[in-house]
Formats: C-alpha cells, sequence, structure tokens
C-alpha cells in the first residue's frame, strides 16, 4: 500500500511522510477491520441452498428484472444475451450466475492512510455507520433536521471511534444544503476530517462522476483508475426492479473501477413474499441480477452482494428491527453470497426506537450479533442508526460504537494454545484458592477481557453518587468531550486547497434545487 | 402425563378435571418449552474438546478437588474408587466420566399442571427467571430490599409470562422471612400462585427435604418417589470445592430422584484461570466431580450440567456481563456437556447496569443470544436479573421475557416448506408491486413475524403525543396491569390446606435466625 505515499509524494511535493508518522502515533490505535477465525452460522442447509438459487434463476428467467428508464442499461443486457421485453429483463437460466464470475471474492478498499485500508470479503468485517437519515437526536437530545454540522461531528467522531472500520456515506442529510450541492461537501467531510475509507454519492450519475472527481484530487488520478478507493449503495426499488438514478450511478462508479454494494431493500411482508426463504430467494434474484449488470459494465468491477431486510408489522404496517426473521434472513443471504463467492453487505443495529433505551439497545444487538456471527462483511448502519433510520443519534452512535469493539474477541474464538489452556495455572492455584495473583493472571491480564469504555460496573453506591447516570447520557457526554478535544487528521495544504477549487466551481454551476 | 391427574383424583378427590380444562382454557397459551431445530453454534473443535477433556482428567486426577465438612460425601467416592487425601478427593483419570455415564441426557421435570411440564435436554430450553437477588428495583422504580410480596408477584409475574417456561427458585430473597423459614413460604408461592415447575432450597439438608415434602403433598408421595419434580441450584464453591451445605442439599435431593443442576461458580480471574480455555478445563473438572458424585449417591438421578461463568474488571475487581469472553465460555461448555451427554445449564439476562437502560438491554441481549445459539438446556437468570444479580427488577422482568419469546422463531430456522418458499407469491406480484394484498401474505401474515409485546414501533409523532414513554416505563406499567389482572392457577382445597398445615407445623419448631 506503499505507492499510494510515493505517488502523492511526486505529485503534488511535501514531507507527507513525516506527517503521517507523526498523526498515526498519535491517533487512537485499533485493527483496520474484523478478522473472524469463527465459522459462520450455518442455518441453510446447502439443499435449501441450491432449492432456492434454483427458484431465484425461475425468478430472473420467467418473471423478470425491470431495469426502467435506463435505455443503455437494457442495450448492455440484450448485448449479454438478456430477452428484453419492454423494461422487463429475462435472464436465460444460469446467465445471470455465470456474469457474476468475474465480480472478485474480496477486494481491498484503500484509505488515504493506508493503515486504514479495509479488505472487503474473505473472514472480514468491516463496520461503517448509519446511512442517510434526515433527522438527528443531537447532543442535548433533542430531534431536529440534520444538519451540515451534524455530518462533519459525525465523521470526526467516527474517525475517532475505534470500532467503526469505515467512514461511510450519508451518516446523515445535511438538509441545510441544496440537494445538488450536498454530495461535495459531503464528500468533503470524509476526505478531509477522517483517514478512514468512505462511501460516494449515488443521487444522480453527475454526482457520482463528481466524488470520483475529488477521490481523484485525494489519490491521484492514475490510482483510482488502478484502486478501489470508494464503495457506494445501490438500493434496488424492490420487488424486482432498478430505476434510473440507481442504474447511473451504479455505470459511473462500475467504470470508474469502483465499489458498488448492490441492495436489495426489503420490508418483508411488503417488498417481498411474507416469508423468509421467498425473501431469500427475491433477494438472491434481485442481487444478481444487479452484480450481473455491474460486470456487463466492467467486467471485474468490485461488488458487495447487499442486504437490506426487516421485517413490517402485520397489525400496522410499521417496520420492525431486532427481531428474529430478518435474522435468518441475514444468515441465510450470507450462505447465498458465499456461493456465489462474492463479499456480503447485511445487518448494522437497527432499532424502531425513539431513544436510547432498552428497546434500542435489545433490537441493535439482535441483529449486530447475526451480523458477525452469520458472517457479513461489510455492515452499514453497524452504528447511530435510530427510529428506523429517520435519525442519526450521537449518543446512540457511541454506545454502538462501544459494542462494536467487542466484536474482535467474539470472533477470534478460543484459545487453545499452552497459555490458553492455562494448566499450570490450576496448578498453581488449586482449590479454594483465587487466581487474582496467580503468574498465569499477571501474565494475561491487560489483554484477557474485552472492556467497554462505556458500561457502568460500578456499585450502587458510586454509581449513585455519581448522579445515577444511565448509558444514554453518559454517552452523549462522551460525544461531547470527543468532538471538544477532536485533531484533524493531517492533509497536505496543495490537496486540501484542490479539494476546495473544485467544490467551489462545482458549487458555481450547480442549481440550488432540493431534487 | 395423566398418570399425575388420575393419581390425585384418586388420592384426594374432587373435581380436577374439569377445573383443569376451565384454567387451561383461559391461561396464556404458550409452548411448554423451546424446542431448537437449528444446529449449535460450534466454537470449539473437536479436537480442541479432546484437549480440555485430557486436561480436566489431570485436574480430577492430579489436583482433586475438595469436599468439605462432608465425611459421608468422602466415604461415598472413596468407595467408588477415589483417592481421598483429607477432604482432597482424586478422581482416577477417567473414573469420574465413567460415573456420570449413569445421568440421564435429558429428563421431564413434571409441573402440576401436565401442560407446563418440561423436557430438560436434547435440543430443548427452558427458560427460568432470575435467582437469588436480595434486592427488588420495585414498582415505582426504587431499589430496596425484597419482601415475600415481592416474590409473590415475581412468581404471579412469571406465570403469567408466555416466554419463561419456568418458575424459578428464589426469585428474590424475601429478608423480611427468618433465613430458617423462607423456603416454605417460597415453595409456597411457587405451588399455589403457579403451576409452572419450580426449584427447591438448597440452604440447609432440612430445608431441601421440607421441599420434597411440600412436593409430596401436591405430586403425591408416590409420584414424587418415581419423577423429577423439582430441579434446585448446587453451587460449587470454585475453584475446586464442594461445601457441606451444597453437597447436604445434593444429597437429600438426588436421593430423592430430584434434579440438581451441578453448578460451577466463575468470575473468571478471579475463581478461575483468565483465559477462556483454561475456565472451561475447570468447569468441567468441577462439573464431572459433582455429577460423579450425584451418581453415586443414586445412580440415574436426573442432573444438570451448570456453568455460572462471568468475568471481572481487571482493573476493579467488579464482576462484568455481556462480554465475548463468557459467551465463549458458554458456547464451549455446551459442546462438553453435549460430549459427557447430560444437559446443560447456562446463560440466561446479564448485566451490571442499575436501571434497564441500553447498557442492560445490550449485555443481557449478549448473554441470551449466545444462550440460545449455544444450545443451553436450562437457563437460569433468562428475566429480571439487575445490578450484578443484586437486584430483581419488575420492569427488566417484563422487557426480558419479551425477548424470550421471540427464541421460538429464531430457535426453528428457516421453512423451506412449498409455503416457505413462496415462489407463486412472487409470480403473482411481480416487479414494483407490493406483497401485501397477496394471497400468500393473506394466508400467513397472522404468524409470519414475531412480534414484541412492549417494543415502540410507531412514529415519533404518536410517541411523543403518548407521552415520550420510554422502554422501562412501559414494562413498569404493564407489570402493574398484570398483576392487578392476576388470577390464581386453580388448586385442589384439600392439597392447599395440606401445604399450609405442614408450613404452619414446620414454623413452629423452626427458630427465627439469619442464618
Amino acid at each position: 500500500m506503499d505507492d499510494i505515499t510515493s505517488q502523492k509524494r511526486s505529485r503534488r511535493g511535501g514531507g507527507r511522510d513525516a506527517r503521517r508518522s507523526a498523526r498515526q502515533s498519535s491517533s487512537a490505535s485499533s485493527a483496520p477491520y474484523l478478522v473472524r477465525k469463527i465459522p459462520p452460522v450455518d442455518m441453510l442447509s446447502d439443499e435449501a441452498c441450491e432449492i432456492i438459487e434454483h427458484n431465484a434463476e425461475t425468478v430472473l428467467e420467467e418473471i423478470g428484472i425491470e431495469f426502467r428508464d435506463d435505455p443503455e442499461a437494457l442495450a448492455i443486457l440484450k448485448d449479454k444475451g438478456c430477452d428484453v421485453d419492454g423494461e422487463r429483463v429475462h435472464f436465460p437460466r444460469s446467465l445471470a450466475r455465470e456474469l457474476c464470475k468475474t465480480a472478485p471474492s474480496e477486494f481491498t478498499q484503500h484509505a488515504r492512510n493506508p493503515e486504514r485500508s479495509v479488505v472487503i470479503g474473505g473472514n472480514n468485517t468491516v463496520f461503517a455507520p448509519v446511512y442517510g437519515p434526515p433527522f438527528v437526536r443531537d447532543l442535548e437530545g433533542e430531534r431536529r433536521y440534520a444538519k451540515i454540522e451534524d455530518f462533519n461531528n459525525f465523521v470526526k467522531l467516527v474517525y475517532m471511534l475505534p470500532g467503526l472500520h469505515h467512514s461511510g456515506g450519508t451518516v446523515c442529510e445535511p438538509v441545510d444544503l441544496p440537494v445538488t450541492k450536498r454530495h461535495l461537501e459531503m464528500l468533503y467531510a470524509h476526505l478531509r476530517y477522517s483517514d478512514k475509507p468512505y462511501m460516494g454519492s449515488v443521487t444522480a450519475p453527475d454526482r457520482a462522476a463528481d466524488c470520483v472527481a475529488l477521490s481523484k484530487i485525494m489519490f491521484g488520478d492514475e490510482f483510482v483508475d488502478q484502486n478501489c478507493v470508494m464503495v457506494s449503495l445501490i438500493n434496488a426499488n424492490s420487488p424486482m426492479t432498478w430505476d434510473d438514478t440507481m442504474l447511473g450511478a451504479l455505470k459511473v462508479y462500475a467504470r470508474a473501477g469502483q465499489g458498488c454494494v448492490i441492495s436489495p431493500f426489503i420490508l418483508s411482508g411488503a417488498l417481498s413474499p411474507v416469508s423468509v426463504a421467498g425473501t431469500l430467494t427475491q433477494i438472491l434474484a434481485e442481487a444478481m441480477s444487479g452484480i450481473a449488470f455491474t460486470q456487463a459494465v466492467n467486467p471485474g468491477a468490485p461488488v458487495i452482494f447487499g442486504s437490506f431486510a426487516s421485517s413490517i408489522s402485520m397489525q400496522t404496517g410499521a417496520p420492525t428491527f431486532g427481531t428474529p426473521e430478518p435474522a435468518k434472513v441475514l444468515y441465510g443471504a450470507a450462505k447465498l453470497a458465499r456461493r456465489l463467492n462474492v463479499p456480503f453487505r447485511s445487518g448494522g443495529s437497527f432499532t424502531a426506537s425513539k431513544t436510547a433505551d432498552a428497546q434500542a439497545a435489545y433490537e441493535s444487538a439482535h441483529t449486530l450479533l447475526p451480523t458477525v456471527l452469520g458472517g457479513v462483511n461489510f455492515a452499514l448502519h453497524a452504528a447511530g442508526w435510530m427510529e428506523g433510520g429517520l435519525v442519526a443519534d450521537y449518543a446512540k452512535l457511541l454506545l454502538d460504537a462501544d459494542q462494536l469493539t467487542m466484536m474482535d474477541s467474539m470472533a477470534a474464538g478460543i484459545d487453545i494454545s499452552e497459555n490458553g489452556l492455562a494448566l499450570d495455572a490450576l496448578r498453581e492455584t488449586g482449590p479454594g484458592q483465587h487466581f487474582l495473583g496467580s503468574s498465569h493472571t499477571q501474565a494475561n491480564f491487560e489483554t484477557a477481557f474485552w472492556r467497554s469504555s462505556l458500561a457502568d460496573n460500578t456499585t450502587f453506591e458510586q454509581w449513585e453518587s455519581e448522579g445515577r447516570i444511565e448509558s444514554e447520557q453518559r454517552a452523549r457526554n462522551r460525544a461531547i468531550k470527543m468532538l471538544n478535544e477532536y485533531q484533524p487528521p493531517e492533509i497536505d495544504p496543495a490537496i486540501d486547497a484542490g479539494l476546495r477549487d473544485y467544490i467551489a466551481t462545482r458549487m458555481a454551476v450547480l442549481p440550488d434545487s432540493d431534487y
């Protein structure tokens, strides 16, 4: 990964090496991504996978997928052998799977700080924050529309939080900026206030192109041409439909060799069948159609098989989270993605709750643990998600991120080295004694147990004497403290000026509109 | 199970059949226990198990286990071939495992309502409430010492909560009653205010004998002699020590053919090595020694391999909960118990938090999900546990119990019947349409998704208009409502009089003391 460094230095000059080493020594040390050493939970047998795969091919062939308002997409797919009837694309049995074969099974998404680059796929899991909320619960706990200041704050916090490996994309919608211009300031925030990998805009093809252009200013043209520096979220308009906005952004990114997260967006019962296996069939068909299309556009372009799946209350129609059926969809879709040999995105820390109360935490944990145990490779919404995705919550961002830090230990499995087995410690201590002072404990205590940075494990009396502060308020206080202490990562001033120049030029020509 | 009915009728007379059918039609319908159809999470390979089993035999043979202040126990074990040195019992390699072989791999614990009987072992999971707290957080949210009124309230709530299969034991310590007499009123509450299975007292051998006697009044002498109607909690005094109190209760129950939960009580780092594999070695050695002893006392007596395992903060010494290392201990110990072919007890809904806040829920979920995924057969503390076990919390009892109800769906796995696969629903609906009105949705929506009885999935606006009530307060309000609506299960008045007579007789002779 050192070629970024040398390329940038020769291109822009300036002592970046020295600044980087200064920066790195001061930033929070954390693994750049999670490496799972435990086998994934297997809730769908090989035979069941074969049936669902057969049925997904039936959906692709017989029912077909709509590719709407994008004649070029239809032409590309027709050229690859699809039967196109109006906007309905029928994939002859096994064609989509065949097209998917050029997709890489794993790929590196480079960060501007090479130590933050992530490998997406295989046994790795990358955690990214919440994506898309128009509202925030702010540092006073009030719910209001999100602003660019909030966006910048979230990027800064995510930069500092060791549980999050990725800066994400639209961590909240800065509704105080025109829709036409938001993407420029959002991408600038990711590039300037963090050095973790990030996502690009998908709301219009020219905005995707802006994100590629800004990334080239940061990484250099050649580096971006040859490497993945962005992954971006391409949602299906489920069921079985792709629209021109998403297809347009997809084409920009795929042609630029940048990553696309091809994500069926499922509220089961409304946007898919009310059953887990039926939903899995649809997800597989939709994901394969989108991945096949990326590979038709640019064979070898990095993709991620995505799945956002929740269910709805069949009594009220409201989306629900942290329930068992979406967890089963996750386990099943993860296995189907592994069998397709592509990276998998799903999960997160979902809740329908309005505050970071017990409901929020139960529901989040019941999404997050399947995320890790099921073998998700890229987990968007891993921290900060609130109220069905309408709200990005400062307190919950920190609470969730704290939980994420425990997953390294969980995913590492059980150490059965001689030190792990600790037979000598049992011999040394013996019946009725305690192990606090044993040489094995002394040698291992610093790393033996995961430790929450936000949990209160003190006595009731101590907790009471400190003001009976519950976890949500502790997290909010911590967020305020972290933002006060925030130090931006170093940036080459020439690059920063280049980014601002590009943004100013684009701002001057883009209209102020809200679509 | 109908023999209870006929036996009771012939013994006491009275139209119990009619009363039971009236009662059953009005009580909450719920499965008597969870049947897991998914394979357990496998975090410890067979090879790793063999190493740990070898090391546990080394502990049993070389280090030995203390059996304190109980000469009879030493004599029994010596007679079975152990080397007894003072109070230190050395089990020649493979002797303990050999003695464990007479333990049943699963057994039925009968409830007075046969529909509530539970099968402990195999692919089943039985959820029981918190055990042991001296404090409650009450219906006003205040923390105070527990009273017998609280105990009765918890038994009533557990009776009504469908997520809980078992009435438990010391759901809280009624500290307003003398220690010498508490067990009588506690057992009466389980027998009178619930019809779910229950646990007996273990604080002294004569109190265990009282529990057997009271059970015989309820079930009939012959039935209790021939069947398991109680399981009781025998904690090790870890590391590698059994004390006379626990051994005394164990002998009473094992001789009466009643179940014992043989539970190493581990705060890893203090009471066991600081590593997962070392802790597993000790747990296996301790559990095997206790199970072997029960089988030496009465071959075939029902036992459960127990494991209470948490870790401590190596900074403060405080116990911590919901962390990854105890979850790994659970996964490993569950597999070791399966290999020993005995039922396994572990897990629950643990937390160190002082209120039912986000910390409480995260930590509880990170214990509960491993409990189900790891294949626990008997889960004590599955609801209501707070503050490291010092507090039984009315609100958290309801919140946790609500979570328990989702586990049926989780553990059922993925339905791949033709109805589950729903290919016709995909055909009927097609691209761009919604599934709400499809015939498949209409046929399945009532049972398709688990539904929380306490989560709020409404809009922010509706939630706000209803007073911004968070989940803890919702649960507390629900507890108050449930207690107001509580209706006790029917009981034969002659049996009730028999129970009260026995209790009065014993109360008259027992001293009022606090030990």
